[in-house]
């Protein structure tokens, strides 16, 4: 078997403290402007835009990408926050592929994972330090920071998994998690077509 | 789509402290019995394996297999301590299916990974709290403990890639991790027929 230069071991450092790792290949930030449609109280998305518009979440990648074969590793790190009453989160997507799957490890902080699937199976994940969650293929899936700090988890996937941001985007997801009496809680998505 | 029980999202906990996750499929624990050819000082290994015969490290599987998919996760901690000079490691396989790669997140404690190919490539991966290391496919794999205490990594990977260990039986890997001077130093394995 003859290698490529892409056929090599590669490794990245992981630090624990700032929730990031190095190398990578690309950073992406989304702000409140990017996922303002998302939040139920538009009025309060606006408004924050107006104030500076914040970071909400950073996903860093690493795709490891080989002649065999195509794993990646995200790191994604949400801020605390929220937008009105509803906490901050991640847009959440479907994976392109028909056929996979991802893990997510909670790495920091606290939080929630959201899964749904196309035909409105709904089931939420509470994260906590060292959970490990394993995302089904065919399942949306969005996580969100309760937490007061950084909210961060890694995530192993595959990069033929693809993205697709059209279902979510158009509907949400079926619950939002707001706080209600200092505490997250779960509520119907008001703003669901169907 | 209809979905069945195994279709469902399942999250497990890590513990950070503790090395380990529950709930969990099975945990394998392995003596130095069990690796005792693999040393290079089979008389070192004769007399730990008659003072009790100590677990060199443990793995403990979780696999999520969907109708679908069959990602898996697999947390294995390696506990401090040498065979002679030679430290505590695991016995390293290649993976059975040619196309398979796997993520290795050393999560605690420090040491070394070791890949090669068949053809006698050989990298090793010096690895520390938060080293995240991808394994390409058809690249042999071993880790070393070469710290003080509990090295604890956590792999990804799918249950399809499956297990071969003949060739790391018969011949070893190409280097042994020794200790001179007390620090760790990789010297080749004269055992090596090839």
């Amino acid at each position: 078997m003859s290698l490529s230069k892409e056929d090599y071991p590669i490794s990245v450092l992981y630090n624990f403290e700032l929730g990031d790792f190095s190398p990578k290949e690309k950073t992406i930030a989304r702000r409140v402007s990017y996922l303002s449609k998302m939040f139920h109280d538009r009025t309060a998305a606006e408004s924050l835009i107006k104030q500076g518009d914040p970071v909400v979440y950073e996903t860093s990648y690493y795709g490891f990408k080989t002649s065999l074969s195509d794993m990646a590793l995200g790191v994604t790190r949400i801020q605390p926050g929220k937008v009105g009453d509803e906490y901050f989160m991640t847009k959440g997507h479907f994976h392109e592929a028909k056929n996979q799957p991802e893990i997510y490890f909670c790495v920091k902080g606290e939080g929630y994972l959201l899964l749904e699937t196309i035909d409105g199976e709904f089931q939420a994940e509470k994260w906590t330090e060292g959970t490990i969650s394993h995302i089904p293929p065919m399942w949306a899936h969005r996580t969100i920071n309760t937490g007061m700090g950084l909210m961060v988890f890694v995530a192993s996937y595959h990069l033929s998994a693809g993205y697709s941001y059209e279902a979510v985007e158009k509907n949400g997801f079926k619950k939002l998690l707001v706080e209600r009496n200092e505490k997250p809680e779960l509520i119907l998505n008001d703003k669901r077509k169907r």
